[in-house]
């Protein structure tokens, strides 16, 4: 492989990684839409805010439909990360209703 | 809102962020593939593995484009999980070769 070859694979690997990042960034926000929904709703109803077993059904959804080449671990921790976001987003909007 | 009328709410939100997450959990797959694909060229052309300016134009790709409801620190944060992930993954292919 000639230095211009590999400049031009890596070139053509990022425009796809570019490509992919926006697609997750705008199901990222989905997700946060659809969770921002549901606290509203528990809000509503008076219903509790955290629900260990509706985590695990998340955790369960992701790994067992799992393909790889991520590793179930991997798979566990980003969606951690991506609860975790989703927690803190409606943790700000709380704090924000409340300053109204 | 009845409290059927919340569990029904809740049920449909559900169901949409169980097949949003399956659609996020394809594209962090395809990502890890072709970010293995990137680790593939750098080794085969002797190029060096960390590159932190390619780093901030995935980030600046993402926070750019975001329309929200997540933050750009959030959005950052997701991403800066997602790179890890992908070099961790890199990390443990390159050390299965070697043991090879």
């Amino acid at each position: 492989m000639t230095p211009e070859e590999a400049q031009a694979a890596l070139d053509e690997l990022r425009r796809q990684i570019d490509v992919l990042d926006l697609q997750i960034l705008d199901l990222l926000n989905r997700r946060a839409l659809a969770a921002a929904q549901i606290g509203d709703v528990k809000k509503a109803a008076a219903l509790p805010v955290y629900e260990p077993k509706r985590e695990e059904e998340v955790f369960h959804n992701v790994t067992s439909h799992n393909g790889g080449p991520l590793s179930e671990s991997a798979v566990r921790r980003l969606f951690e990360r991506i609860i975790d976001e989703m927690r803190l987003l409606q943790r700000e909007r709380l704090r924000k209703e409340h300053e109204r």
